[in-house]
């Protein structure tokens, strides 16, 4: 049989497989609901998995992808982000929360008068700012936004926070006391309007380990399930429990340079101010992709000898999430067993 | 009618087609072949355009963006990349020369060697770095590849170079200088093995206004028909040549700050080094976008008063080329016309 062309994604099933039971596991020890987001491997196949073992439901960013997860069979979803609910968006949402059980982000009092509008009663979290300074308000007006959502006759279940800021070296721990502090703040702003809340969601793969569970209900890390590169230089995650690679062939030995097939346009563009390159070889951890280009990927190889003309490589993108969002589907490999492919159902679901 | 959601890609078509007729009274002037790079817009319909102004055929990337032009109508089309051709790759490749007219790029005497192991015949083109360090070799080695080819029974028309280092403020006059002496060193090399080439293949956008047509035959630019920030930033565009962008709605005023529901998974997540933020907006050139997630852009926002929450921006993508691949439609709008869609066909053609 030929082999498949590269470049390509592929996922060993039985490294996925435990890190979807470590996390589940970790939740479970630490009394925290567990609500992955979605958006890393945009799969009901992969969502499955992480139901199986004792999700409570899945985290997406976008109505599409909810769309694509309610379709996969999800029947719990909420949406992280703060949507702004015009008319057409108002009619799928009502079609999606007459199917799943759904949550939906607000962090103004104008979005939550534009989605009960749309949506009178759904449950909402109030989105707040723990100091990644994206969306979400200060933790202490999530009160005011909690009243004007009950006013509005919406379900004030809380607030959730992401703390993005947690994506640099060594900032785990820190990041997850301030993300812990907002979330009691959240608490305590919306209690002063006379709602106790029920969820205190927070929680991304670089800082979940460290999160108070105290203060803390829930939990949505997403990158876990695959690892990537930044996860592996943030100290994250091992290289053993990096299930996700992109298979790519030597094409250019050029200038004594190695030259790959995989560009941005499978591996993303990310690179973070703290990645040592555009992406890392898992099996060959010294080496370095210095640039890249739409189609090419040029490492240092500090190793001799060079891999040959033609041979293949496995390459760690930086951020899985954007590799799998390039991706029409995964192929699955499992030791002892043939591949299968799994399609990213909910790639490009960005409305 | 409701409104399209957002975040989706608008193209001007009055904008690009000014762009594509730009472009090719630039290559008719100066007795230049024009072959754009299809890779920006990855549509067989913009294709077209460019084909009905003079193109004399289109450059690709991979063997599968070569298959979907094909499939589209093109009759001469450029791999312009170093394929590792194995039996798998050899056999569309031949599928594809029984429909076009075909020529691969090469970079060394193995790949030459696979290459006419599978399509006796075929044309080629030589690749030589003109100082970009990617693929591409010495252009003085460029003889030896050219007599390695010819001798396998390869038709090799010349050489082709991408003058990538022109990505840099004022670079594009210094790099088409040394795209025009590798060009000239290469058809130096040729010469010494009998191979007079008919073909010296250059030119991105930011270089390609200065390349030495006593030299080059042929040019490739691709971003041109759209326009990009990198090209309005590099001034090889003006905002008014600018044909594609993303619309996005402002969601979230947290903070003092305006969060747009557009982020790296319909931008792409591309930041050159000169670049003075992750996009640009059209309608408002002060404004940067200071912090991309996969959802979110921050913008920096100095105008006052702010976009209101639910309001409409034209986002300007960094990269245009990674934009357009994580899109399957554009949205095409003509003054005084409706709106079409047209299919981004060879998105994901990575292979």
């Amino acid at each position: 049989m030929a082999e498949r062309p590269t470049p390509h994604l592929v996922v060993d099933a039985d490294v996925l497989e435990s890190n979807v039971a470590r996390m589940a596991a970790f939740a479970r020890q630490h009394g925290l609901a567990l609500r992955p987001h979605a958006k890393t491997h945009k799969s009901p196949l992969v969502g499955r998995l992480q139901l199986a073992v004792g999700a409570v439901g899945l985290t997406v960013a976008t109505v599409s992808e909810a769309e694509v997860f309610a379709d996969g069979g999800a029947e719990d979803l909420f949406v992280a982000f703060p949507l702004w609910v015009d008319s057409a968006k108002g009619a799928r949402l009502r079609d999606l929360a007459a199917r799943v059980r759904l949550t939906i982000g607000v962090d103004s009092v104008e979005a939550v008068q534009a989605l009960s509008a749309e949506l009178p009663g759904v449950a909402v979290l109030v989105e707040v700012d723990c100091g990644h300074h994206r969306s979400g308000i200060d933790p202490e007006a999530a009160g005011a936004v909690g009243r004007a959502a009950r006013d509005a006759g919406l379900d004030v279940l809380g607030a959730f926070t992401f703390p993005g800021h947690s994506y640099a070296p060594g900032a785990g721990s820190a990041v997850a006391r301030e993300e812990s502090d907002a979330l009691r703040a959240a608490a305590a702003s919306l209690s002063t309007q006379g709602i106790e809340p029920s969820v205190l969601s927070g929680g991304s793969t670089p800082s979940v380990a460290n999160i108070d569970d105290d203060v803390a209900t829930e939990v949505r890390p997403g990158v876990y399930v695959f690892g990537d590169a930044q996860q592996w230089e943030l100290g994250s995650c091992f290289p053993e429990d990096i299930a996700l690679t992109c298979a790519a062939t030597v094409v250019s030995h050029a200038g004594r340079r190695v030259v790959l097939d995989a560009g941005s346009k499978v591996l993303g563009a990310d690179r973070a101010t703290y990645s040592t390159g555009f992406g890392r070889l898992l099996d060959h951890p010294d080496a370095r992709i210095v640039l890249l280009s739409e189609h090419h990927a040029v490492l240092t190889w500090p190793d001799a000898p060079f891999p040959p003309l033609g041979s293949r490589l496995r390459v760690v993108p930086n951020h899985v999430c954007s590799a799998v969002n390039l991706a029409d589907q995964l192929v699955i490999v499992r030791a002892g067993a043939g591949e299968e492919t799994w399609p990213v159902a909910a790639r490009g679901a960005n409305t």
